[in-house]
């Protein structure tokens, strides 16, 4: 396999737009090809298979979505950090449809579940441990719940985003972690 | 358009196996007659094209999730009406696969979208009067913050249910509607 960093990046990069434009079914090693501009192959060049392809797709979602250091920097508010995080996800919308269309794709193909499954629970698990350590209030379970929410959230506003238009997301954001990130009764 | 009301539902449901199954892009008007069974040319006497069959899985959707009369009578309990409405999604779960395919076929199909958008925001609404109504504890902003979570609660549980082994549900449910089921403190 070849293994040029910037080019492979690409690859994926393309096969990201791939997915999120035609779904899973479109998503072929030769429609990458097509996607980056490169000849056709060359995609067959950096990854084995279709599957290989998915789940380096899953990784680079995750370089892709990283937070800006600076938005973590300084006061935290917990408030400030999820209306952060909706901005990211509506910058990156590509990203995140493809996910919806791995998610998809792995109940039809149980080793990509497999995959994704360790995958988004080590992600959960950092996220909770990261709040916990934060010094930001709430417990583990409202961590969950609101990793939850902000899920059903960005479903929404990337696959109907007029359904919410009654409730703005700035008041929903602010009354959920208010709500949700009560720290734990004393003992 | 031929109307056997009895025949159209069933299209419908197979409509919806095939959706679940192969995705949105294995979704012909021609696998829907082999998914049902019936001559090949049957699904054209009923839809006039794939969009108008989309459109009509939306609808069917609904009947097929429609909450058992039992369930919404007898005392009312937020986590429990919460949990049944988790069975029902587990024994319906092509019915969501399903939906989770019109969301993301959505994205590509401004008229599919339109509709959707319509479809849900009047199932919203009508979920947040009911509970308003009911007697439960809670004002709008909490129901409307409670079908969020349960949409990213559901799409966990479809696409890689054992995401949530380390948070039993039961929990996560209970706490999700103690927190947001809050009365709006007195004016």
């Amino acid at each position: 396999m070849r293994q040029n960093p910037q080019r492979r990046a690409a690859l994926l990069d393309a096969a990201i737009e791939v997915l999120a434009r035609e779904g899973s079914r479109g998503l072929t090693l030769r429609a990458v090809d097509a996607e980056a501009g490169v000849p056709t192959g060359t995609t067959t060049n950096y990854f084995a298979n279709r599957a290989q392809l998915l789940v380096q797709i899953l990784h680079r979602t995750r370089e892709r979505l990283v937070p800006d250091p600076a938005d973590l920097s300084g006061p935290l508010e917990a408030r400030v950090l999820l209306r952060d995080l909706l901005d990211r996800m509506r910058r990156e919308r590509s990203v995140h449809i493809a996910m919806l269309e791995l998610r998809l794709e792995a109940t039809r193909r149980p080793e990509l579940q497999a995959e994704l499954a360790g995958f988004l629970a080590s992600e959960l698990e950092e996220n909770v441990a990261w709040h916990l350590g934060s010094g930001l209030p709430g417990d583990r379970r409202g961590v969950v719940l609101l990793y939850l929410a902000m899920l059903g959230l960005m479903v929404d506003d990337l696959t109907v985003p007029t359904l919410l238009d009654a409730h703005p997301v700035e008041g929903l954001i602010e009354t959920l972690s208010d709500r949700l990130l009560q720290d734990p009764p004393p003992a």
